[in-house]
C-alpha cells in the first residue's frame, strides 16, 4: 500500500505545481515531457513534435480560428462562430440557415461556405531565424532594419508558395528572437456540412458572452474539398472531399472533473512579456479609452439603423464585434485594479535589471535593451490618441475602400516582391473577395454618422495633434462646423460610387493616375491623404525596426534570466500552432462563490426564455430535457447531459474551434470562449482565475443524435465511449 | 464496522429527508424530537418547551427584532441595524457613532438607546383560544365577529397587563384557529453598549443587502438596566444591570459545514397558507405595482434632496427601507415566475377538495370554506389599486402625523378598553415618542413631492373608485391641475404648525371641537377625510371578521388534510418565538455556480472600495487581514476568519438579531438576512434555496478582540471554544 500511498502523493504534489500556464510550440514538447505525463498525457510527445503525423496533422486552421478533422474525408469541426460567416452567407429570407440551422444529409447537400473561406493544413514548419537575421546589414536600424526584414520575409514566402494551392508565412517568435517559415496547404472549395440553430450555436448571445454558467452549443461542422488530383481547387461539382491523412476519434462520454484535458490549436496573440510601462499605458489609457469609442461607436449605430432595419441587420456582426471587446476592455480593466500585475511587472524588471547587473557577460551584451525598449514605448505613444481616433474612423466602409484600392494602385507601380503584405499577387483573390463583400456590411447613413461622430472628437484634439491634410480635406482649418462636415459627408456619400460592387473591382485595375483624375469624392479623399499616410508609415516602419531591433534583445536577457530560475519559456501566441494542457477544473470567481466545471441541459432550460433573441431553444431540445430523452450521452454524476464545461487551459482568440482531447488524444470537445476573470490572461496568466470554456462532445452528439438528425456524420465519425 | 456503516447511512438518510422548514412554536418541540435529535441538537427538546429556562428565557425580544442575552448582567446581543436607530440617535456631526462606532469601556460609558427603545422579556404564554372563541355570539358575521374578538382580546390584554412594566399581547394562530396570551416584561430602560463602526455592521450597504457572498459585521450590544427592585423603570443613573436568569454561553469557533445550527427568535410574518387566489394576485398585481410604486417613491426624494443636503440625510433611513423592499419585492416575482408555486397551489386545491369531497364528516363541517374564503379574498382586492395608492400617500409625514392625532381626540372620547388598537392608555408612551421624533425624517419640500406625484397618480384612477372627501380637499373634482395641487401643497406646509414638536404634542390634549374649529391646514385636512376613513375601516373590519371567521375553518380542514398525509403542521410566523432548525450548507443559485457556506476576511478585503459609502473598511481591520493576524479565531479550513455563513434555516423579517445556536446551545452567530432566491420564503420554502445569512461569532470575537478594543465585554461574556 505504501508505494501506491507514495505515487499518489507524488502525482498530487507534480500537479499542484503544474500550471496550466503556456502556450506550448510543438517542438517543445519534449522538454515538458514530465509534466506532461504527470498530467495525464498518454500519447508520446516526442512523437507530437510531428507536424505531419497524429495528433498534429488533424489541427487545421481557418485562418483567425481553428478546426480539427473527424474523419478521414475531410469532414471538420469548428465552433458555430467561426463558421457564422459562412452560415449567414447561405441564408435567405426564405431560409434562414441561422435562424433555423442546417443538416446536409449527404455529402451532396453540402453548401459552398462562404467566399474567401480557407482550411490550411500545415505541410511543414522551418525556422529560418539565421536566413533573416543575416539578412540584415550590421548596421542597420529603424525603418532599415525593418524592410530588410521584411524584405527576407517576403523572399522566404514567395519561394516557399509555389502556386496558389500553398500559403507560407514567417512567424516572429519573442518579438523577433527567432523566425519559423510555416507551408501551409490553402484549401479553397470548403463546403458547409452542418450548424445547429442559433439557438443552440449562439444560445445565450452577448449577455452571456465571456461568462459563466454557459450553455452554448458553439458547433459546426465544414468539409473540405479538393480537385480530382488530391490538389487545391477552386469550388467545383467535380470535386472530391480531401483525404484527411489522420483526424480524431470522438469520444461520447466527454470529461470529468479533474481530467487531463488539452487544447491544440493556433493562438492569436499575447503580451505577456510586455514591460511594465507598456502594461501600465495599455491598462491605464489604451484599453478605457478604446472601449468607450467602441460603446459611441455602437450608439452610433443603433440611433440610426433602428431594430429590424435593414440597415441593422447589416450592422449586427459589427455590432456584436464591436460589443465583444468593449467587454473584453472592461473585464481587462477591472481585472487589472484587482490584480498586482503592474507591481509584479515592475518586481519583475528591478529583479532582472539586478541580475543582469550581476553577470558582466549578460551586462554587456544587453545591458542597454531595458532602458532603449523603455524609450520606444515612450515615442510609440506619442500622438495615440490621434492614432486611435483615425483608426476607428478608418473602420467605417467607404472610407476604408477608398483608401485600400488607391494603395492598390500605387503598390501595383511595383514588382511583386516590393510590394506591400496584402498587395500581393498572392493577396489578390481574398481582396476581391473583400471588395465584394462590402455591400452586407454597408449602409449609408451608418457609415456617415459613424465617420461623423469620429471627426467630432477628433476636432477636439490640440492643433500640434492634427493631420493637415485631413482638416483641409474636411474643411476642419477654422475649427469643427458640424453642420458644414454633415453637408460634406452627405455629398460625399451622395456621388461616391464607391458603394457599387463592379466599380470598386473596376478601380482595383486603374492606374494612379485615374485615381488623381477622378470626380468620385472618396476616390479625391484618398488621395488626398496618400502622402502624409505613406509619411505616418514611415515612421511607423522606423518605430518597428527599432523594436524588432531591441526587443528581441531585451527578450534573450529575460528567457537568459527566466532560465536561470529553472523556469521554462514559452513564446507569445502568434497565430502559430500551440499546445496547451491542464484539468477539467472550477474556480472560484469571488469568495462565497465556486463556478463548478459543468453545466447541464436543465441549467440550459432554466435560461430559457421563449422567441428571446439570445435565450431561445428548440422546442424539439426542451422536449428531450424535460422528458430527459438523453439516452447514453447522460453524465451519471450530473443526472443530465453535461452541456459546457470549465478547464485551466492557456488559451485566447484563435483557438475558437480548436478541438479539445483528453489525455488518449480523443475529441472531447471544443473550446469557444475563457471566463470573465481570464479576458486578462492575455497579458497574465492567473491559475486561480484563468478558465476555458468548452462545449462537450456528449452535448454535441446528443444534439446530433436526438434533435438535429445529423446521424450521417456520427456515422461517419469514430464514436468512442 | 456494519454497526458504524448502518448508522451513518441512517444519519445521512435522515438528515436527507429532513427538511429545514417550519418555524416552530417551543411547544412543539417534543413533536418533532426525532428529527432534532436526529440533526444533532444535544439539549432535551422537552425541556425547551419551557420559557422560563435556559434557552428560551435567553431570547428577548426588541420589537420587530430579536435579541438574546450572552451575560448574566442583562447584555444582549442584536444585530446593527437592529440597533440602527438608537446609534443614529446618539450621533451627532462631531460625534459619529455611525461612522465610527461606540464601545463603552465600562458600564458606566453606556448611553440611552432610542427613546421607545425596549427589551421585551417573556414571562409567561397561555392559550386563550376557547376564552376567545367563546366571546364571539355564535350568529355573529362581518364586523361583529371581528368587534367580539378584539374586545375580548383587549379585556384579556388589560387583565394582563397589571402595570407599564408588563405588555401582554394576544397572537392569533393559522388565521384564528387558535389564540394565545403572551405576556412580557418590558425593559424601559435600554443603553446602548458597543457597535461597530457603519464601515463593519453595514458593510456591503444596501448593494449586498439580501445577497450573498457577503461580509457584513451586523452586530451590536444593548444592555437592559431596571430600577434598584429589579422591576422596569424609566431611564435613571439609579438603575441596575437586569439580572438576566439565563444567558448563552458564545462559541469562539463558531461553525463548520453541514453543523447543526438553529434560530430562536421572533419571525414577523409569513403566509404560507394562503390560496392560489390569494398567491396570483399578490405575485401578479401587489408585489409589481408596490415594486414601481416604492421606485417611484424614493426618485422623488433623490430629486427633491440631493445627495449630501440636510434633506437627505434625513430620508437615507427611509430611502433605504424603501429600496429594501422593493428589491424585496423584485426577487420574489423573479422567483415566482422562474418557480412553480402558483401551479402546486393549485394543486394542493385540488386534492385538498377530493379529500374533502372524500370525507363526509369534513365534508359537513368545511365543505364551504374554501369557497367561501376565495369570495372573501375576491372582495378584498376591490379597489386595491385605490388602497395602495392612499396608503402610500399615508406615508408621508404631516399627512400620517393630522390624521393620527385627530384619531386619537375621537378615541379619547371613549373608555380606554373601547378605544382602537394604538390609542389605549398604553401606547401613550410610544405615540408621544412618535410624535417626537418626526422631524428627524422631515423636510418639507420632500413631503411635498412624495405627496404630489402619489396624488397626480391618484387623479388618474377612474371615478367610481375615487374618493370624493378628498377630491374635494384637493381640488379635483374638475380634473387635475398640477399647477393647483402643488400651490395647494405650498400653502398647507406653509400655514400647518404641525412639523413643531410642541404643537404635535398640544394636539395630544385637543378636543374633536378644538380639531373642528382649527384653521391648520393639515388639521382640516384631517377632519375632512375622517368620516370616509372610519366608513372604509367599518368596512374592512367588516372583511376582516369574515376573514377570521372563515380562515380558520379552511385552515382547520386543511390542517387535517396534511395530518391525513402525515405532514407535521407549523403555523405561520406571527412575531410570536419560534425555533427553526437546519444545518450550515450552501447552495447552488444557479446552474454550475456554487454558493459556498462561508465567507472569509480575506475576501472581505477584495471588496474594500476606499472612502466608499457602502465598502469602506476600518484601517485597522485591513491591515490585520493582510498581516492575518487572527489569533484563535482564525478557521484552519478556511486559512482565515470566517465573517459570514449561510444556513437552510427557515427565517423571516422578525428574526433580525436572533441569536443562532449550535447544537449544545451555544450562541454561534446572529442571523441577519436571508439569500436572494429565499426572499419568496415568506410565501414558499424551497429546501434547494432557502438560506439564511449569519455572522459568525468567531468574526465578532475577533473585531471586538483586537480591532475595537471591546475586551471588557469579552470578559463579560462566557466564551467557549
Amino acid at each position: 500500500m505504501m508505494k501506491t500511498t507514495s505515487l499518489a502523493a507524488l502525482l498530487l504534489t507534480s500537479s499542484t505545481l503544474m500550471a496550466a500556464e503556456g502556450m506550448w510550440q510543438p517542438h517543445q514538447l519534449p522538454e515538458i515531457a514530465p509534466q506532461l505525463k504527470a498530467a495525464g498525457l498518454q500519447l508520446d510527445p516526442d512523437k507530437m513534435t510531428d507536424l505531419s503525423s497524429f495528433p498534429m496533422n488533424a489541427i487545421i486552421s481557418l485562418g483567425g480560428c481553428t478546426a480539427s478533422f473527424v474523419s478521414p474525408k475531410g469532414l471538420a469541426v469548428t465552433n458555430h462562430h467561426c463558421a457564422y460567416g459562412s452560415i449567414q452567407y447561405n441564408s435567405s429570407e426564405d431560409n434562414n440557415l441561422l435562424e433555423n440551422g442546417f443538416v446536409a444529409r449527404d455529402m451532396s447537400e453540402e453548401i459552398a461556405a462562404a467566399p474567401g473561406s480557407r482550411i490550411y493544413v500545415t505541410q511543414s514548419l522551418t525556422e529560418v531565424t539565421d536566413e533573416i537575421k543575416n539578412a540584415v546589414p550590421d548596421d542597420a536600424k529603424g525603418q532599415n532594419y525593418y524592410q530588410a526584414i521584411e524584405d527576407k520575409q517576403k523572399q522566404l514566402v514567395a519561394d516557399c508558395e509555389v502556386s496558389q494551392d500553398y500559403r507560407c508565412e514567417v512567424y516572429s517568435f519573442h518579438g523577433g528572437k527567432s523566425y519559423f517559415l510555416i507551408k501551409q496547404m490553402a484549401i479553397r472549395d470548403v463546403r458547409l456540412v452542418y450548424a445547429p440553430p442559433s439557438s443552440i450555436g449562439k444560445f445565450g448571445g452577448d449577455t452571456d458572452n465571456w461568462m459563466w454558467p454557459r450553455h452554448t452549443g458553439d458547433w459546426a461542422f465544414y468539409r473540405a474539398y479538393v480537385g480530382p488530383d488530391g490538389q487545391s481547387a477552386d469550388y467545383s461539382e467535380d470535386n472530391v472531399p480531401y483525404s484527411s491523412d489522420s483526424f480524431l476519434k470522438v469520444n461520447a462520454s466527454g470529461v470529468q472533473e479533474n481530467d487531463y484535458v488539452m487544447v491544440l490549436g493556433y493562438p492569436g496573440s499575447t503580451n505577456r512579456y510586455r514591460t511594465a510601462a507598456e502594461v501600465e499605458n495599455q491598462f491605464n489609457w489604451v484599453y478605457p479609452t478604446a472601449k468607450e469609442y467602441r460603446e459611441a461607436y455602437i450608439d452610433m449605430i443603433k440611433s440610426v439603423a433602428p431594430e429590424g432595419s435593414d440597415a441593422r441587420i447589416k450592422y449586427e456582426s459589427t455590432i456584436a464585434g464591436l460589443a465583444n471587446y468593449a467587454k473584453n476592455y472592461g473585464s481587462m480593466i477591472e481585472s487589472f485594479h484587482k490584480g498586482d500585475m503592474l507591481s509584479r511587472k515592475q518586481q519583475l524588471e528591478q529583479d532582472f535589471s539586478k541580475w543582469l547587473a550581476a553577470n558582466p557577460d549578460m551586462q554587456k551584451q544587453y545591458g542597454q535593451a531595458l532602458s532603449q525598449l523603455k524609450e520606444l514605448v515612450q515615442k510609440s505613444q506619442q500622438n495615440q490618441q490621434r492614432d486611435l481616433l483615425i483608426g476607428y474612423m478608418g473602420r467605417t466602409s467607404l472610407w476604408g475602400v477608398a483608401k485600400k484600392l488607391y494603395r492598390l494602385a500605387h503598390e501595383r507601380q511595383k514588382t511583386d516582391m516590393k510590394r506591400e503584405p496584402g498587395y500581393q499577387q498572392r493577396d489578390m483573390t481574398r481582396f476581391t473577395q473583400a471588395m465584394q463583400r462590402v455591400n452586407r456590411r454597408y449602409d449609408a447613413q451608418v457609415d456617415k454618422a459613424v465617420l461623423m461622430h469620429f471627426i467630432e472628437r477628433y476636432a477636439q484634439l490640440e492643433q500640434a495633434e492634427r493631420v493637415a491634410v485631413f482638416d483641409q480635406f474636411m474643411g476642419l482649418e477654422n475649427g469643427f462646423d458640424k453642420q458644414a462636415i454633415a453637408a460634406k459627408l452627405d455629398q460625399m456619400h451622395a456621388n461616391t460610387k464607391l458603394d457599387d460592387e463592379a466599380q470598386r473591382l473596376a478601380w482595383m485595375e486603374k492606374s494612379v493616375a485615374e485615381f488623381k483624375a477622378s470626380d468620385d469624392p472618396y476616390i479625391q479623399f484618398a488621395v488626398s491623404q496618400f502622402e502624409h499616410d505613406m509619411q505616418q508609415e514611415k515612421q511607423d516602419k522606423e518605430l518597428s525596426g527599432e523594436f524588432q531591433r531591441i526587443r528581441p534583445q531585451y527578450m534573450s536577457a529575460l528567457i537568459a534570466y527566466k532560465q536561470s530560475r529553472q523556469q521554462q519559456v514559452y513564446a507569445d501566441a502568434n497565430s502559430s500552432l500551440r499546445i496547451t494542457y491542464g484539468k477539467v477544473k472550477g474556480y472560484s470567481p469571488k469568495d462565497g462563490m465556486v463556478a463548478v466545471p459543468f453545466t447541464t441541459a436543465e441549467g440550459m432550460l432554466a435560461k430559457y426564455v421563449p422567441g428571446d433573441d439570445e435565450f431561445d431553444l428548440p422546442e424539439s431540445l426542451r422536449k428531450a430535457i424535460k422528458s430527459e430523452d438523453y439516452g447514453k450521452y447522460r453524465d451519471e454524476k450530473l443526472d443530465s447531459v453535461q452541456i459546457n464545461y470549465l478547464s485551466t487551459l492557456d488559451i485566447t482568440g484563435g483557438n475558437s474551434g480548436s478541438p479539445t482531447l483528453n489525455g488518449k488524444g480523443e475529441f472531447v470537445g471544443l473550446v469557444f470562449d475563457g471566463v470573465y476573470e481570464s479576458i486578462i490572461g492575455d497579458w497574465d496568466y492567473d491559475p486561480a482565475l484563468n478558465r476555458g470554456i468548452h462545449v462537450s462532445s456528449p452535448y454535441m452528439l446528443w444534439v446530433m443524435d436526438k434533435i438535429d438528425g445529423a446521424d450521417n456524420l456520427i456515422q461517419e465519425m469514430t464514436v468512442v465511449e
